[in-house]
């Protein structure tokens, strides 16, 4: 991803592109929103940001001051993942979510979607847009199954990071990838399923 | 569960004992709040909270203003579950949730209980100590189990009702069922496999 440059010029523009991106992210949504619409708003060339930041995902992952780009992780952690991905898809979320440089901003993150509706549907629109359907086609399962298996992650996250909800809140690595993976497994092993 | 007189009087100790509830609650958890403590903190007699409200699970469930208590309806649910209880289940949570009536309630406790420590720990204890305990036990399968199966549903009610995320906040119940059952019975179904 590019870095931003150290000048104070660049670094203005880069704000300035940034703050366009969070209004346009914001009413149109991330599937609506465009690089070239950012640009406009922000009043530089479309080439600028793509220098700065990327694709439109970079862009997002930068305004929204995500630790990391969620979207690149489910794929690097799929595309390690063997023909049974459950168990490696569940150590990959809580390495990432128990670091602690980053499960701050996660953690808020998700108390800002979940309590202002504004910041609830850009993150919605991300997630379904990049997030569901991506895994959906790279495993080959319905989107409304990869929903579900959404369903399982998010509802482990919001239960051990955010509610902090015992066993599983101090429950082990290992422990948790054995008790979650049978109905992980259900779910995204469903395109090559484990030998039983 | 004991109905609420309409006297004044009545009404008035009623809330008195309520607003003492939410502050035993909220400072010594579902675990630790007793009838006992309660009525002290009332002043009034143990017996007249027993015949307000019937057991602590009820008077819990008055203090936060529940449309029901979901540890009876996780009850009623599982009892009326046969051999294979996931599809029950999700028939349950979809009928309870899609309730417009009790549906903003619901959705407005998870919101709190995300957004602010002081709700999320009172939601915390009660979740850990009925309904985890509860499920875990009825069903024979361990704690840990018990909570993944308690993520697969929490993240369907946050992804359809809270953050109404697509494919899964439109979809239909059936087809929900479908997607979700599998998951949800590869962990509460362990107790009674279903027939493979």
């Amino acid at each position: 991803m590019a870095r931003t440059g150290r000048r104070p010029g660049a670094t203005r523009t880069r704000d300035q592109i940034l703050s366009a991106a969070r209004e346009q992210f914001a009413e149109l949504g991330f599937g609506g929103a465009t690089i070239r619409g950012i640009a406009r708003a922000a009043e530089v060339d479309p080439a600028l940001v793509h220098h700065f930041f990327g694709s439109k995902e970079d862009v997002f992952v930068a305004a929204m001051r995500l630790p990391y780009n969620p979207a690149t992780v489910i794929r690097e952690i799929l595309a390690q993942a063997g023909p049974d991905p459950a168990p490696s898809v569940l150590r990959g979320l809580l390495r990432i979510w128990d670091a602690p440089e980053t499960q701050a901003t996660m953690v808020g993150l998700i108390r800002s979607a979940v309590a202002d509706d504004r910041t609830a549907r850009v993150i919605r629109d991300f997630l379904s847009d990049m997030v569901v359907q991506q895994v959906s086609a790279e495993l080959g399962v319905p989107p409304l199954r990869a929903t579900a298996a959404a369903s399982q992650l998010l509802g482990l996250i919001v239960l051990r990071y955010v509610l902090r909800i015992e066993p599983v809140a101090s429950a082990g690595h290992e422990d948790i990838v054995r008790e979650y993976s049978p109905a992980l497994g259900a779910l995204i092993g469903a395109a090559a399923p484990p030998t039983t």
